[in-house]
């Protein structure tokens, strides 16, 4: 049923589907160039709640209900949920997964984390642990400059390499059988290790997080025997425009010229010349969002066949860039593809 | 290989094995009544580093360098490591591990994070996904009262439903297969949801956890068609004192007498008369240290053959906290057995 092709990468052969997916993102995400594709818009960012973080709980509220709905499937149908963010202690994934009574794996990935609950969600299914997994992550504009930066009031001036954190989430419904019109599934795997440049700069996460991106993707291609001419598509997280210049260099120095497929997540959301996003969008909901509302629409329309989907993680908190510390990156890679039949119109 | 028995409870008839583990704690925890079992006490709480951050992620590094040492195995022949810890953006596993290259997968489940990176690396090795694996786990005391409560300086008095969080750490390292003599074997699971009772009170966090333990053993039960009398123990993470009461409380309302088999690691680790602990110790570290260095120790020396090892955690932040938010608990659930034969001396 599946196949290991090296100490951290698996191909499957049946694949575990993405039955259905949903999308949930603010104000200034439905203004981007994608805007149209998401599932929901909100007509502000916080949502109808008291405070950012609940607001980032209802997004992922939110879009687990709308992917539980569009799947025609209920909570009691989900063996498991994976689910994180990037709040201290996972606060937005506590508060807003409770009431759905789904058996948890709280991951955390800062934002990679849509890639690693897709990973353990696939495990689960392939391996045999359960029918249906449901994967959602979310980040929030507001939450995180909290979390991580400055006082929205302090009105801090923001470097062209800094990103901008996505208010969004997405959820993933994952099944072992395609059911009758399944999204896209997933067949291959290349799980990310911890790579420290020894950047740190929090305003430059993508120059952080490039290296790990090209880690896990050398790793990907070398394990698969594959190379960028394999893949519609190779389609990383958040690293923006600075990252991708760094990402697309690192690669050419092993022997592989991606330049012509790559793709980032942070660069598609949103319009950096009329937005002032600057390097591009972040966040766990950045590659989470566009997943479901634009990757996986391209899979289904045929527009692209296969592609890697690599977000991309930046592994800091206040308290460490506070004591001096490094920006480690992650990277989770996964091999997308459609399925075998065009979806029914 | 595993037989489904429930919608998130799984019978491995084969097992996975804890083929090491190693438990490295602070000076506290050395001076308590398991003490001597442990393999590395700090002669200070600082592990010689700068910080309570840096210490903690000395921990983590320094317990699976002896789980890989005493296994006689390398961090190369590892396909994964499931890891997290309690502070914001787990910063202790992320600066603590980056050094060993291993694919990470990043794991939040408070407390219960032991029980869930086990649960995790249990599914990766039984569904196929690799041959070894290890899970660790973290927490130190002063890094844990500055990421959630009060500064140490400050001195604040702790109310005697308080429990005090262990500086330690556990790493268990799991093979597919037993090799010369593995300490144990992982033969069952039952994974946890979030359960609320609306508690709000961070000082009493036994309470807030127990009604989730309840939810979790209660499913276990039922879905292993299985009783108290099944087990030699039934061992949760860090309810201490005040959650031991209402979690028998709980359980006997469901037909269910524990009280006779019921452990506890959080009242385990210390001596609450002389230690001063109140309720008991808490933190992912707790379970972690005490199932390295206690549990599987009965097991080895078939004192008992066949225990349920229940990791408790408390879902909260300061962030949360401050907001007037309840906190939520979780548990998970594993069927830890002796191996078939005795471990050669």
């Amino acid at each position: 049923m599946h196949q290991r092709l090296g100490r951290a990468s698996v191909r499957l052969e049946e694949g575990v589907y993405i039955r259905e997916s949903a999308s949930v993102v603010g104000t200034k995400e439905g203004q981007g160039p994608l805007g149209s594709f998401f599932d929901m818009v909100g007509s502000d960012d916080m949502f109808g709640c008291g405070t950012w973080e609940e607001a980032e709980s209802s997004l992922q509220k939110d879009a687990v209900y709308l992917a539980l709905g569009k799947a025609g499937l209920k909570p009691e149908d989900m063996n498991y949920i994976f689910a994180g963010d990037l709040l201290g202690q996972s606060i937005a994934t506590s508060f807003g997964l409770a009431q759905y009574g789904i058996p948890l794996f709280g991951v955390y990935g800062a934002c990679s984390t849509c890639g690693e609950s897709l990973l353990l969600g696939t495990m689960a299914l392939a391996g045999g642990f359960g029918e249906y997994a449901v994967c959602v992550t979310s980040s929030h504009f507001a939450s995180a400059e909290k979390e991580f930066r400055f006082p929205l009031e302090y009105g801090n001036q923001r470097p062209l390499s800094a990103s901008w954190t996505v208010t969004g989430s997405g959820a993933f419904v994952l099944g072992r059988e395609p059911g009758e019109h399944a999204r896209a599934r997933i067949t291959g795997m290349t799980v990310g290790k911890i790579v420290d440049y020894g950047l740190k700069d929090s305003m430059n996460m993508g120059a952080c997080m490039a290296p790990a991106a090209a880690s896990t993707i050398e790793r990907h291609f070398r394990d698969f025997e594959s190379g960028p001419q394999d893949y519609d598509r190779i389609i990383t997280g958040d690293l923006g425009s600075v990252g991708q210049t760094v990402l697309i260099d690192l690669l050419r120095e092993k022997g592989y010229d991606i330049s012509q497929v790559h793709t980032d997540c942070g660069m598609e959301i949103y319009d950096a010349e009329t937005q002032d996003t600057h390097a591009g969008g972040s966040g766990c909901g950045c590659s989470a969002v566009t997943l479901s509302a634009y990757i996986l629409r391209q899979l289904e329309e045929k527009s692209w066949k296969k592609v890697l989907f690599a977000p991309t993680g930046a592994l800091l908190s206040k308290t460490s860039f506070n004591e001096g510390k490094s920006v480690p990156g992650i990277a989770h890679a996964l091999v997308i593809e459609s399925t075998a039949d065009p979806r029914p119109a």
